[in-house]
């Protein structure tokens, strides 16, 4: 039977200046997913769920991201009764702040999209993939699926609306993303944040946010280093990330343009100007986790124009 | 004498989305400053202040915008004995949310550097300008006197290190302000609000604040309009303004692709896709004013490109 298999990237959502509203994509490390039509029922089902480690995702097409995401796309398109196969090859850790779930949402759609001839574009794509990210954590957002699916730095203006647009990306810019085995709860990395901000942090972070948005606009390196400054939300979780503030000067010192916390973390991002720099700052900020006696592994990436990949298409 | 005249414009701040970091200028109203050599004294003698009405403003060197402004930048210049008197004609209201203050300080030191054969570029003055406003409110900002030195619609990501640039204004925008005759006092303007912004708030003000960035540098009118909603500080201010809701009904029933208070208001400014929508635009605030028995000026422009203008130099 008809059969597609597609790589949905990771993604680094925030970016330091920009809290629910923008994210980008990297190459490595990602999910693939496999669909597959099978006549012999109806609806979405998941037949394989690899590569969790010790961890367990549902299989349970409802309560799946991947799943929900296939099933509503589906629906919308008239073919509820079309039996699809799902498999979920996690390549990726989860609950590492790298956008795991938006992955696993996003390879879906766009799988079972293209299963089915690819009705619908990649954007239209969004808002089944929004759906099913909703039902990893319960809210409706689009920071990491807008980049997995399309590739690219994407800012949301409205998550209500899905009114995103994609950035342009700066000559050079490569990526260092450090996972450390540390676990955080997204609800704890939601609980540490003040539900207020001073009006002084929020003046300060729209400045850097704006200017980061006008440095990728006019490829300014110089000027997206001094914006990359996150007031608002850093100062409150980092404390949940143990070695945050050395792993942090360990990049800076190196020559990275910023470092932040990718997503709710726990792992962490440089942005660099070339792929070599980004190299020696992630090594660097391993380095700076291992004082700490916490082991990591390194992602160094360009940020990946492509998104979602399909990676084969069997009739 | 050495004479030389200026044309200061007046210029919206915050712009919605930019609260303390986002400013343009407009063509009228403005002030017009002369700066003139007279050897028989020296520093800076504030002659003449013409146009304020029953308002006062002090001829004190040390204690008016535009004699500090003149004044810091004779001692930059190495020449605090060279003896200058400064003429203001205010011709715009002031207390208006229209950077009266800004234009006087931004006038004088441009002047004064023509005066002296124009030694520092106008980004060079932006210093002494931002010290001349200061005198005026007690802080160091330069979201009014950045845009009316320079023109155009400028960005401060941060008032500390005057890290000022310039951003590009879509094709045929143009700007109704209108000026009701209601007084707020500056501190009545920062009493009202609160010190504390909802992080729910912040979220939505940074999704606006990077979409209008983007809109304008890809020439979005759409997005523009779309963006152009301040979720934060407008709904705190508003109460000052008598009919503050039905003004802006009548702006954006009229087409305005979006309005709100200018500066620390309160004049209210509309911004428009062409010239002639910005007039009619204009027409019905003022009409909208009058419904709540408050007369008002209109001013129609589009953004003020040029900054302070050179007059005239008489040697």
């Amino acid at each position: 039977m008809r059969e597609v298999r597609v790589f949905a990237p990771a993604t680094v959502a925030n970016v330091a200046v920009g809290f629910d509203i923008l994210g980008f994509a990297i190459n490595r490390p990602g999910d693939e997913i496999v669909a597959r039509l099978n006549p012999a029922f109806s609806g979405v089902r998941i037949t394989a769920i690899t590569g969790t480690g010790d961890k367990v995702l549902p299989l349970d097409t409802e309560k799946n991201t991947a799943g929900v995401s296939a099933q509503r796309l589906l629906h919308h398109l008239g073919q509820p009764e079309t039996g699809v196969e799902l498999e979920i090859h996690k390549k990726m850790p989860f609950g590492s702040g790298l956008g795991s779930s938006a992955a696993s949402a996003a390879g879906a759609a766009v799988a079972v999209n293209e299963l089915l001839g690819a009705p619908l574009t990649r954007e239209a794509l969004l808002y089944f993939t929004v759906l099913g990210e909703e039902v990893a954590d319960g809210s409706f957002h689009a920071d990491n699926v807008a980049p997995c699916l399309v590739g690219g730095i994407t800012l949301i203006r409205s998550n209500d609306s899905l009114d995103v647009h994609h950035l342009p990306v700066p000559n050079g810019l490569h990526v260092a993303v450090v996972h450390p085995e540390i676990e955080i709860l997204t609800r704890d990395a939601r609980a540490v944040l003040s539900d207020q901000v001073p009006l002084s942090v929020a003046i300060r972070q729209t400045g850097s946010l704006a200017s980061f948005i006008t440095a990728l606009y006019t490829n300014d390196i110089s000027l997206l280093g001094r914006s990359l400054h996150d007031h608002m939300i850093e100062p409150q979780r980092k404390q949940l990330i143990t070695g945050f503030d050395d792993v942090k000067a360990a990049a800076l010192q190196r020559g990275a343009l910023g470092c932040s916390i990718s997503g709710a973390g726990p792992s962490i991002f440089a942005l660099c100007d070339s792929g070599y720099l980004a190299q020696a700052v992630g090594q660097g900020m391993q380095a700076a986790f291992q004082q700490h006696g916490v082991e990591s592994q390194l992602y160094v990436s360009p940020i990946n124009q492509r998104g979602v990949e399909i990676l084969s298409v069997t009739d």
